[in-house]
């Protein structure tokens, strides 16, 4: 049975997304950092860690351990939609509060106000759930109800539906080959690699230089940050490239960049799941944009040139 | 007296970063987006907000209302050493339980280890101390000690020292050009600007054409992220350029992507503090890069080409 390590406790979000894999048996860990060592040492032969959500962009600390990471690298994708149900324990008494990571009670505040229960922060939703006294509410993944034992009390109660976080499944970078292959045999055509790029020089105009690279192979770059060294002015670029690395064009923009001198390493590859809806966030143009049409001005209020 | 709204309680971080700026008057609101609307409708002459961090990297959700803020923009920048101090009520009891925000908690690890006290998750650090029992250590920054008449238990405490925040001064649009040219005639030449950048088409290479302006203009990017929009493949990009939107070689490099088509908004623009230290991070290049001169098996491992 193949084991895979999530961030506990048992009913985390995460632990949802392990369930993503069937036929694998989830193992809860206390700390992301502990997921990645787990696969790197061997003790799991996979790992699951959140990634990219749209409310908050990267999940920057689980991103970094990717970058330090020698021997892990990401081989799938689940994305979760982020929904929150209401339980309680059964014949819970008067009800007076309602608990969950001050994040989820931050996503649900509408609930937490129309029900005017009194709102008490946990260290996890997880642990909110599994720890609800008779008088409280917990707000967590649809997974806790079961988990332990509780009543819903309502479901779906997030304030903002369509909230969803990507997860990676992680496996040791020797492994890494086979499952591709296996999973290139599986799916269609399209796939996704993220890649980080350290410039082998600082300065103006690296970038756009690199990133003329992917466009000249006509691949289209779907995320890209920039994450700072300790060297001052330098930085490691995490792209998000549509292709496979291996892929005749995505392969050649790779040795181009490596003829070039710059630092590469694959984080993850993946085929793009079926079930993946575009990430949504900003419904509009950042408000108060201007195009080169508007009036004088215009340009310099929005642009205060 | 300039007011002055901030995420409170009394004793955030970000009330910290506020007494930056002397001679205002901080005044505590539930939400950051309290903090944009009230700049915005102008019942506060200034916001403070948290932007980027050395851990978590943009503070996504206040980027986002900014972006979506049409009269507010950014004006001067402060940047703060994240440090945490142990605090007891005067003349506690047994102390059996430490409290704090769940991040907090986790940035302060080795303490709540080496002291063996319960951790207590809060909704903020500054709640941790405002409500801390006589059996509790709350932790938070230095400035809650006097706020709530606590008594210094242990000083940085945090697991990890070095770690910053920039916080954003927010003022009305209305009122930036003033107080940047203030700003101008009392600070030195360097200055900053973040973009938000709409590209008019969407497809490879757009973001290295629309970088590569820059670059020919001499302008260094010190930070870039992408924002994906709701219409499927459509991003903004969020660019900070050492320069100042009055700097001829930055407004020549805007006026060029205005003639593409481009829609551009300046998010904030603010003189580069002298006190400010380069964001570190990362310690090194990411752990198993290879470059250009590693064996081909290497190649493969890493690349996974």
């Amino acid at each position: 049975m193949t084991t895979v390590a999530y961030l506990g406790p048992e009913g985390t979000f995460t632990h949802a997304a392990a369930l993503a894999w069937p036929g694998t048996t989830p193992v809860a860990l206390p700390t992301v950092q502990d997921v990645y060592r787990a696969v790197q040492d061997g003790s799991v032969d996979r790992g699951v860690v959140a990634i990219e959500n749209t409310v908050e962009g990267y999940v920057v600390p689980s991103l970094d351990a990717l970058l330090a990471s020698d021997d892990v690298v990401g081989i799938d994708e689940a994305v979760l939609q982020i929904a929150f149900d209401a339980f309680v324990r059964p014949g819970a008494g008067e009800l007076t509060e309602v608990s969950a990571h001050p994040h989820g009670l931050a996503q649900c505040q509408q609930f937490v106000a129309r029900t005017g229960l009194t709102p008490v922060p946990a260290a996890s939703n997880a642990a909110a759930c599994r720890d609800a006294t008779p008088h409280q509410v917990a707000l967590g993944p649809r997974l806790c109800g079961e988990l332990y034992g509780l009543e819903t009390y309502e479901r779906d109660v997030q304030d903002f539906a369509g909230a969803r976080t990507q997860f990676l499944l992680l496996a040791r970078r020797d492994d890494a080959r086979e499952a591709l292959d296996a999973a290139r045999d599986a799916h269609g055509a399209r796939w996704r690699t993220m890649l980080a790029v350290t410039p082998v020089v600082a300065g103006p105009g690296v970038l756009a230089r690199i990133l003329a690279a992917f466009g000249a192979g006509g691949l289209n770059l779907s995320s890209l940050i920039t994450r700072p060294l300790k060297v001052a002015g330098r930085y490691v670029f995490v792209l998000t490239v549509d292709a496979a690395p291996v892929d005749p064009a995505l392969r050649a923009v790779l040795q181009g960049l490596l003829d070039e001198g710059h630092l590469l390493k694959t984080l993850a590859a993946f085929p793009e799941r079926a079930d993946r809806a575009v990430v949504l966030d900003l419904d509009h143009v950042p408000s108060g944009s201007v195009d080169g049409t508007a009036a004088p001005v215009d340009l310099g209020r929005e642009l205060l040139w």
